[in-house]
């Protein structure tokens, strides 16, 4: 028999996303199937050392204040140590416009919380990032998908979907998760223009933008945006910027943090207080030890070093073997690249074809808002090894090419 | 002029709750004042050595791990830690009924998310935790105010309440936040009973349960509702019992656990994962490492001396110096007394009066679900040193003197 609080559950008006990602992730605890599917970093780039050295020196040194409640908006320091390197290649922010928070994903609930009413629209890339859609179906969300091509959202589109009135654009520009694409600079600009046009404020979540592996880093929309309102940089608030140390530093200590207007952050730190009061003392001020000498910057090389190679044979391989019908994005940076089957091959079902071959990836429908099927899947680069790369890419090259002729 | 974010906020609909706990603790940032209103723990007992040791041990074996993203329910040797752990002195549950979350504040957050829509009635103690009704007043809860006496909640006002038809029942029966009071065993059993006989579940919530100074540990609501319906302590699932490490190890690690139905978990798992991910897994593994041998059990003997001898000097300060039209409740533990100023004294006006003679405390209207005004005041004893506890009382009761005779 149900007790009552299962009773009550069922009897909850409540629309609950899917876990497809964690399903997934559950899939590479089978330490036979090489997972392309995941989106975690390569545990050989944290880095360890340095992160122990931090711990005991903020024990040793801060103990009581790193284990006790601290306040909601972050650590001080590590929101000064923020505005000071966004500052330096992007807008001029004060720690005031900093809000730190339990990794991005917990950035982005908030945002729905805050902006969200049931029903609202919300312009997202075609395919978008999973985790966000998760976070805002829970309020009720919709969404107008803006398609996207080798140089991210396409701005004619984007043009009609803002004339339906969303409440907020929502764009990955640097080595979109999960497509790879990178937005234009030419983009960029008709973005932020677009955007005043119809006073429709943007999103720009950036978690892999230090992560380039060739070409020029292109200016964040929250800088263009300032550019564009003759502010020189200062930073104007139409565009909310995310981002995150889960990628330089490691995300199993769970920071990242908001960039936005002084009167959103103070609402977003009363939605912080009513959700978890703050965000751990203790990680805070080891991830400021981590970051304060400028290690992050250096440290960030080495990362670019290992994923750019693993990018690389995960392309070579692409070349050598899958079949020529099918085609892939050739991503600039990040952890991600996008690879699509022959057309008329529904990924979904070619996933559990790989999964008997020992292979996984994230199909393509996972990330489409109006949840259509897709002969796209997200393939990850960052984590496996090249020899695993190889062997995982060929696995499913061979795939591809008996799918194809069928 | 407003940006589009700004415009958009004003236009919300949303109703935000105060944030008096934040802005006192605002206040404990003048050294100058004696603060009653924070909820800190003495940092004096954080196990520092031990906790560094942990961090340690965590990253020379553990490193990879420990840095990465983990799983959504929870790191499983610390669930299962906390299973054992449990069932010594409670009911007895599987790690599939627990959840790992950042502090409790975040499960009262998720249960308000999963179970309630906009306008149920909850039951809440009155007076009761300003933090459950910060995060369910995002979600549009109404209340129904049971009040507490020494006793704990008075049974009879809650079967009235039950009649009503509430979504669930809100009970912090040890050492109750804000009033110190302890529900009794005869009650405890009486609110099963009432739980089950009007079919509304209960959320136990015990931050302080281990923090006993005297008598003898009572057993949880989750234990007699599995002795009422026969199960002889296997966990029963009408009780959601909510715990943390933020009293027994560091508040700053973010840590607590949620016990409930497997059902309930996962669907607070799916909540979990578009909220934040998970909770952090390098805190997970420390917190795992420290407790694993018992340590807990032990430290907290440490912790009960420390707080019982502040408990003390603030009790027999009070007896000394307050004047007889005052009254106060007599804790058997935790953190927090409950005391009230003579008859027609509204606490928030002593609050201003207070302050200028440095000395603060939480008013008791803060913690009514209805927002009434109040003559008591929430005051902390386990944060400050005895001296300053006995200095504070003493400005306390010199101000209380001086207001009754007025």
């Amino acid at each position: 028999m149900e007790t009552p609080w299962e009773y009550r559950f069922a009897h909850r008006i409540q629309k609950m996303g899917s876990s497809i990602i964690r399903e997934l992730l559950k899939l590479t605890e089978d330490p036979a199937i090489i997972s392309f599917g995941g989106g975690l970093p390569a545990p050989e780039v944290f880095p360890l050392e340095k992160f122990k050295d931090a711990c005991n020196i903020v024990l040793d040194n801060f103990g009581p204040q790193a284990l006790q409640y601290g306040a909601t908006d972050g650590y001080l320091p590590l929101r000064e140590m923020i505005s000071r390197h966004k500052s330096r290649y992007s807008v001029s922010v004060s720690p005031n416009n900093i809000l730190i928070t339990s990794g991005s994903q917990q950035a982005l609930d908030f945002i729905g919380r805050l902006f969200i009413n049931r029903g609202d629209y919300i312009v997202v890339e075609g395919p978008t990032y999973l985790g966000a859609l998760q976070a805002w179906n829970a309020y009720g969300a919709q969404y107008i998908t803006v398609p996207v091509d080798e140089d991210g959202m396409n701005v004619d589109e984007l043009e009609k979907a803002l004339r339906v009135g969303p409440k907020f654009i929502y764009c990955l520009p640097n080595f979109q998760n999960p497509s790879g694409v990178t937005l234009s600079l030419e983009r960029r600009q008709r973005i932020v223009e677009l955007a005043d046009k119809y006073g429709v404020p943007i999103i720009e979540d950036d978690p892999y933008g230090q992560l380039r592996y060739e070409g020029e880093h292109l200016p964040s929309l929250a800088y263009l945006d300032s550019i564009y309102r003759g502010d020189n940089g200062s930073y104007t608030g139409n565009v909310i910027y995310l981002s995150t140390f889960s990628k330089l530093l490691a995300p199993g200590i769970r920071l990242a943090w908001v960039i936005a207007p002084e009167k959103v952050i103070r609402k977003l730190v009363q939605t912080k207080q009513a959700a978890d009061l703050h965000t751990a003392t203790f990680n805070q001020m080891v991830a400021y030890e981590v970051g304060k000498g400028g290690f992050l910057d250096e440290h960030v090389k080495v990362i670019r070093e290992v994923y750019k190679q693993r990018r690389d044979v995960m392309l070579e391989t692409m070349e050598e073997v899958w079949p020529s019908s099918a085609s892939w994005t050739t991503p600039l940076g990040g952890m991600f690249l996008w690879g699509m089957a022959p057309e008329g091959i529904d990924t979904t079902e070619l996933l559990k074809k790989a999964i008997d071959r020992k292979v996984a990836f994230v199909p393509g429908f996972a990330f489409n808002a109006d949840g259509k099927s897709s002969n796209a899947m997200r393939l990850n680069f960052s984590y496996s090894k090249p020899d695993t790369i190889r062997e995982g890419i060929t696995r499913l090259g061979v795939l591809l090419k008996e799918e194809s002729i069928k």
